[in-house]
């Protein structure tokens, strides 16, 4: 799948400015991609059913990217094509008091479906290592001091690890998590936050703080690299995807969901020969009242 | 402290036949130690107040123990010594559908309070490399193949690590965790088994299932060594204590919550200055109103 060229698994360490944020080529074939993406959409649903059906493995669908990139946008337009019993959206936003005198991990777990749900995290526990390291947080955390007075990049060499294995324990535990950051470019991100600022209906979108997240673009996608550099496994990749243009990002989140469910266990569960007679004898009461 | 006799950390592996179960020769210095435990628990109770104020640590104890070694009766007599406003205790039965339908720390985490507090889990986690293991549960969860088809001593030996992890995890993010488990011999365990079944009041303690897994006994005692040596570390210690007597066992507890709390942090939170001039403040209008 096309998706696969923008995959880290481990093997090779993340370079973000060398990836294109753009459709480059497959521009020329817009309408097939747009063809394709319906197609996917209808895949991803059959599949989806039959994965709820199942139930043995669940999925975890991390969204991670700079403002304006387009992560309500996917939500809404590729998870929409879900059927929401099976779907669990969390947005992850600034912690709340009770979340900060818990470990990082605490809401995340809570947000977790049951095995055979898909759950949707717009941003994640990835935050605790992109807004909190680019803005040192963690200096105004109340946690021990063993914890807060070792050196800074220590601190998030750790996280990393801990990200690592509570990732590898879900896997090992018969879930999958597949993690996708929409990478923008900034002038892309200019012009989607002109049309906030333009049109009123997009007013409530767009904070001033953006503008100061905005002027540390660099410092963050440092830090993409380094964290996708340290969290990408063979079971938990992450996808660096284009976002410059939301029809070519719709595509290739499609594709990724497509492939992480036909991945996963979906069968629907056997009849057993006695359920099948029980099934017949249902059948035949319903027959009876006429 | 007496406790450390019984201390592991992973320097050494456990082999609970060669531990004693009963005070052994402390039972000379009984007097004594009765009042020793009601020091300790007086400064228990002193402790966990700055402990809760402080906040920025939290503390989990996990109780493991066989049927009749006294977790209840630990519970009652020595956590009943601290405030409970600060305290929550979880008993973890069989699990539910919901939680089987989850990992298996998804229910643990959910019972994890906020720092300043201290979680007592009468049982835990270990559960689930115990009973399950023992009962080759496992075999009846609803998991990926990938998971399931793996083989049985190789799929505990990954909880062993998923557990260390964990444990570790929560030490770098400001929790402590201590185990206890009581040390029960199979003599002292028929003894209470008959004081359940011919005491009306204790009746209801008792269960025909607890028979079949005292059958089990030694295949109990193995799994524990395993368990044990495989999820004992510097930072989160297990305690096998001697559980045929009640009193020692409650002093050798007490012993190791007080150990625990002095280790963590314990400071009242500082007033500033600018705070303590509101107080003053707070203290003349009080005083104006006569």
């Amino acid at each position: 799948m096309k998706a696969d060229h923008y995959r880290f698994d481990g093997s090779h360490p993340c370079e973000i400015r060398s990836l294109p944020t753009d459709a480059g080529e497959a521009d020329e074939e817009k309408a097939a991609i747009l063809r394709k993406t319906e197609e996917n959409l209808e895949k991803m649903a059959a599949l989806q059913d039959a994965f709820y059906a199942d139930g043995r493995e669940g999925l975890v669908i991390v969204l991670q990217a700079l403002d304006a990139a387009g992560k309500d946008s996917i939500v809404k337009h590729v998870m929409g094509g879900l059927n929401p019993q099976g779907v669990r959206v969390t947005s992850f936003k600034q912690p709340t008091a009770e979340e900060l005198s818990h470990d990082f991990l605490w809401r995340v777990n809570r947000a977790l479906p049951a095995r055979g749900s898909i759950a949707i995290f717009n941003r994640s526990y990835y935050e605790d290592v992109l807004v909190v390291q680019v803005h040192d947080l963690q200096k105004t955390y109340r946690m021990a001091p063993r914890v807060l007075q070792e050196d800074r990049k220590e601190f998030f060499r750790k996280r990393y690890r801990q990200i690592r294995n509570y990732e590898e324990y879900l896997y090992e535990n018969s879930y999958r998590v597949v993690k996708i950051l929409l990478n923008v470019s900034k002038q892309t991100q200019k012009k989607r936050f002109l049309e906030r600022l333009e049109r009123p209906e997009k007013n409530w979108k767009f904070s001033a703080s953006d503008l100061k997240e905005r002027a540390l673009f660099d410092q963050y996608l440092d830090t993409f690299d380094e964290v996708i550099s340290a969290t990408a496994t063979e079971h938990s990749p992450w996808f660096v995807l284009p976002a410059d243009q939301k029809w070519y990002t719709r595509y290739l989140v499609s594709e990724v969901v497509v492939d992480a469910l036909e991945k996963s266990c979906h069968e629907y569960p056997e009849v057993s020969d006695r359920m099948r007679d029980e099934l017949k004898e249902c059948r035949r009461l319903l027959d009876e009242e006429g």
